[in-house]
């Protein structure tokens, strides 16, 4: 044995209009702490492994306790454990990640759920330093983007890179949107990934002459003239391993 | 904090002739375990994190410990924590992997390496608990195939799924063989990998049309009429994520 404290800690993404453009971008959770170590300071939404809970239940409970975010997918990322990652003794943390959809998000069924300190983040600022800070908005994390607590820019840095270079757009696509979506909705995926804008039409045929998807035969619900037509996979891509 | 152990484990894979047939196997190293729980099974090299080491160290360390096989490449595989795989008390375990070249395995310079107590097993005989037994035989694990201590089955078996589907040929080949080998040394990695026996000359048009492999000019050193032409990869390829 060994006086180490074990955590887990879970890098959401969720597909949110940036604050300023307004376009869909990769975009993350972050908690607010509110004791030392690092209080006040920006930090991944996580807690103690409880003696009793797997792992993932772990990083399933502190989810829906701290951001009242309740995904469908988690996967396990990667074990943080530098010597010197916490300034108050050695913690080991397992890292999670997840992607929820946009119906997910509202999903705060803890009474414990305390919206003030839940900022969302563009993923893009936090994981790469150099970038201007995020500008203020509503339901933004306020004010200068902020160093965050612990070694956390390292695994939202690391969680995106994985996420751009080992997972298939597939994958994320259904984890972003489910099982069914528009054109514009999965052009939004690729954009948000690749973080530059496509051309709609050459986007269109891309997609279409490549086999990979198929209409459903159904059209996004609403009252519009000429509702968009909705489209899945044409074979369901598992995202990534599972334990 | 949470009285919850830590530890690390390798799962490590060479080139090894397997028992009966002589081919070239994937193999891996187990040590028999001298005290409870567990006392007398096999299990994956390992120990507890020593608070001040890197988990990447802790896993170098115990490895030379307990084999005295020093790889050149370690990397992290998956963490392993359900609430019931130690008997003694709750252990999360981070596991890590390692391929290493057969020049690699005989080091054996810690003076505490105790070569009655590792034994090196055929790795799909330990990851699909159904197959025959393996063979007693020379520097191999003796006796009928036994069930490894804690979880480390299922360990085996997730490295082995994760070596065959997310690792590419030419890292496995790095990895296993150095950075020259012989065509025939190449088609040995296939075979080991894909479990089955591939015809010389088909895999020698293959890869030879395919532009991945380049002769290097050089030849294997030694006294043969025709020593065999040594190749390497035309571009180094990185073996998976590192943290």
């Amino acid at each position: 044995m060994n006086a180490i404290g074990i955590a887990v800690s879970t890098v959401i993404f969720a597909l949110r209009p940036h604050p300023t453009t307004r376009r869909p971008v990769l975009s993350i959770p972050l908690v607010r702490r509110t004791r030392a170590p690092f209080e006040g300071r920006w930090a991944l939404p996580g807690g103690w492994v409880d003696p009793e809970e797997s792992l993932e239940t772990t990083a399933g409970r502190t989810l829906v306790e701290t951001t009242g975010v309740r995904p469908s997918y988690l996967e396990q990322l990667y074990t943080f454990g530098a010597p010197d990652r916490s300034p108050t003794g050695r913690v080991v943390s397992v890292v999670y990640w997840a992607l929820v959809r946009p119906e997910q998000i509202g999903e705060r069924t803890d009474p414990a759920f305390d919206s003030e300190n839940v900022g969302w983040f563009v993923a893009d600022d936090l994981g790469s330093p150099r970038v201007p800070a995020a500008k203020r908005g509503d339901s933004w994390g306020e004010g200068d983007l902020p160093d965050l607590a612990f070694d956390h820019d390292a695994v939202v840095a690391y969680a995106l890179t994985r996420l751009r270079t080992k997972v298939e757009y597939s994958a994320i696509a259904q984890g972003l949107l489910g099982e069914t979506f528009t054109l514009s909705e999965l052009r939004q995926v690729h954009e948000a990934v690749l973080d530059r804008e496509l051309d709609p039409a050459n986007f269109r045929r891309q997609v279409e002459s490549s086999g990979t998807i198929v209409a459903t035969g159904e059209h996004v619900k609403g009252g519009r003239h000429r509702p968009p037509r909705l489209y899945r996979y044409s074979t369901t891509i598992p995202l990534g391993e599972t334990s």
